[in-house]
């Protein structure tokens, strides 16, 4: 460790204590960031693999053209009339079903996912929310209730039921097919069940439909609509999370439950929307906005200003004219295929994954045992830092690899990653 | 209303539903600010007597280089080091007693308010509030169990427990000096009784140490200490709430709590910390950052980005190169002794008050009945905007005239807000 980091890592402990969460074991002083590049204090060159705020690229300048001039002319709330912030909502939506007509503005993810449960259990009557057993959807008390992945049983609330991750690769060993399905599928029956014995019902499921926190687990054949048609039979409305995976996270489509074929009552977006700018929506009819709004008097200050919205409509801009879905689908291809090829030769390479430009590596010590190779996948995340590649890992062993890049990153990059992570894993595995 | 206001009024009812509030009987379609003024569409000036976000001035433009040079270089979360936000952070505490030694950052009031609650509730282990029983905290599930403002009591929380706002002007009439005092503080005793036998214990008082919500009301003198010991005694914590006081809006201190004598556990901060940019904080002890980091696995994506504390440092660099505390103090002089002669020539005005920068007056029918005056009060407030002065109101009744302009606010515009102020006051009492 350098003698900056040294004193930046105890200045940081002093100043926001010991447990504010950093990456790697010899923490990164970033300082500059330009496309898919971060550059150190010394001047070292990093590939950004892992970040999915910088999602056009990093200090994009057509994002920060847009914030100067917005800054410059006007940055007020919503008690004002204001044109850009309508005109961009008018924009956002049309990427969505007709029925997902109305947007609430909010700052972060998790106050997004705050103001669509509140939304939901207004809506319903009920308190009951259904999530996965790894969940994690935001920071506040309510939500924070849901975020399963890392919460001993003891502490979950009566008012959550989680069903079982629908991950192929760790369910248990002969099921497939409608056997697999219903494996799952009755997972989701169990909690709503509960839900309805403990008297807290059904406000609504909870769910990434790309399952980012879950570690992309490749769910059987129309889970996704199954289990929303079972909750919605029980009352509960569908919240889809697209905070990770909206914005063409998924490639093939702009927010991911349109590739699962599922229509949410509520959809909630965040981190990619202005590209690092705080931002964050949540959209829905406009029969539950306003049965929202006129309960809650919902207002949040710096939620839908013409700053946020003009670096929101920027994005939207890049995505479009730097065509960067179909950019993240030939990548995601390149990156994809080159895994696999490196799953036959590599046997920790318990199963590999992808979710469009967002790809996972279950790390195992033993194929057959598919044991949780948690100290390997520690050293192939620090090592590939050290040889200039950003990415990070997963699941509740924190096992699986997580290589989830900026949506500008294109085939030089992907080249970059994959001779860095063969070179890492050559070492690593003395092969 | 013009065409376009009508035109882009229909457009947010169709996009954000009817019941995002909105200011004023004919809305502002507002389009530029500088400084202490808004223009709207049709390029009229109002005069900014409100907005306390914009806190040295809409679009200022240091701080707009600030967010420019930053976005640029720039823009990640706080999982890598950053000499940025750490000089940031070090120059904040600064401004606070020693005991508030570390920073957790959020990007809205709301997300402060539930941390430093979460926190409060995990270091003392028992779940009941304490707050005024005219409070708002913020919009978030657990949050908004505190905003008893506008809440039946009906949907009161077990957790919460309110006390009387400590307002003189509306004690009952009679008590004067200790007994007013004691009347107050016996709300404080029963509301700690109440969360000690519903078995929910005390784990905060949160409270503005300037009343902004309550319609700042003069507190009897040492109120706030003595209730904060009172709440210290049974166990809890107190939560100083400065996202609407905090950086000098009380003029003769940064932050308001300094100004009453209370040094509390948590101070939370937000609205003009970054000028409009999302960004707020919540200070403690390294000890309860600690606690409760360590607990909570407490992560926010866009909080304590190096822009959003670029534009917050900016902020300090204008407070003190421009000296806007002592102008502030300079001009709350002028407004204050200027309400205080009108007060004699009109019998409306029940009560004038000031907490800084920050003004005021409780309209009232009846000056002996004290009757609240909406209706009068909702005719000043929209005969000023239509004259130009942007105001607004507060309180149950809505018939508090709110008076709280960017803290840029200079006797020209002191000027402007008394002699438009004046002309209303004559035409809609007939005077």
């Amino acid at each position: 460790m350098t003698d900056l980091t040294d004193e930046l890592l105890r200045k940081r402990h002093r100043l926001m204590g010991r447990f504010s969460p950093l990456f790697y074991e010899e923490p990164i002083v970033a300082v500059k960031g330009e496309g898919c590049y971060l550059w150190d204090a010394d001047g070292r060159q990093y590939l950004d693999a892992y970040n999915n705020v910088p999602h056009v690229g990093h200090c994009h300048s057509h994002v920060v053209d847009a914030i100067t001039r917005q800054a410059s002319t006007l940055n007020v709330h919503t008690r004002y009339l204001n044109p850009v912030v309508l005109d961009y909502s008018e924009r956002l939506l049309t990427k969505f079903d007709d029925s997902l007509e109305s947007v609430i503005y909010a700052c972060s993810g998790s106050e997004a996912n705050e103001a669509a449960v509140r939304m939901a259990r207004h809506y319903t009557g009920k308190q009951g929310v259904i999530v996965t057993d790894l969940a994690y959807h935001g920071n506040t008390e309510a939500i924070a209730e849901m975020g399963t992945e890392f919460m001993p049983e003891s502490r979950h609330s009566q008012r959550v039921a989680t069903f079982t991750t629908p991950d192929r690769y760790r369910a248990p060993s002969g099921l497939v097919g409608d056997a697999l399905a219903a494996y799952f599928l009755e997972t989701v029956d169990a909690a709503i069940a509960k839900l309805q014995d403990s008297g807290a019902g059904v406000a609504a499921l909870l769910v990434c439909p790309g399952f980012a926190n879950e570690g992309i687990p490749e769910a059987p054949p129309a889970f996704l609509s199954k289990a929303a048609a079972r909750v919605r039979e029980a009352g509960g409305l569908i919240i889809a999370d697209e905070v990770q995976f909206g914005f063409g996270r998924s490639a093939t489509h702009w927010f991911s439950h349109q590739k699962f074929g599922v229509i949410p009552d509520i959809v909630t977006l965040g981190k990619p929307m202005g590209n690092g700018h705080p931002i964050s929506a949540v959209l829905a009819s406009r029969t539950l906005v306003e049965n929202f709004g006129e309960w809650g008097m919902y207002f949040n200050t710096f939620a839908g200003n013409p700053v946020s919205c003009a670096a929101a409509n920027a994005v939207l801009d890049v995505l479009e004219t730097e065509q960067l879905l179909p950019r993240a689908e030939r990548n995601s291809k390149i990156v994809f295929d080159a895994l696999k090829a490196m799953q036959s030769r590599y046997d920790c390479f318990g199963d590999v994954r992808e979710g469009g430009l967002f790809f996972a590596v279950d790390l195992v010590d033993d194929p057959v045992e598919k044991t949780p190779a948690t100290a390997l996948a520690n050293k192939v995340v620090n090592q590939m830092r050290q040889r200039g590649v950003l990415i990070s890992r997963i699941g509740p062993n924190d096992n699986v690899l997580k290589i989830r890049p900026p949506l500008a990153f294109d085939s030089e990059h992907a080249d970059q990653l994959l001779t860095t992570l063969e070179s890492v894993m050559e070492d690593v595995t003395g092969g």
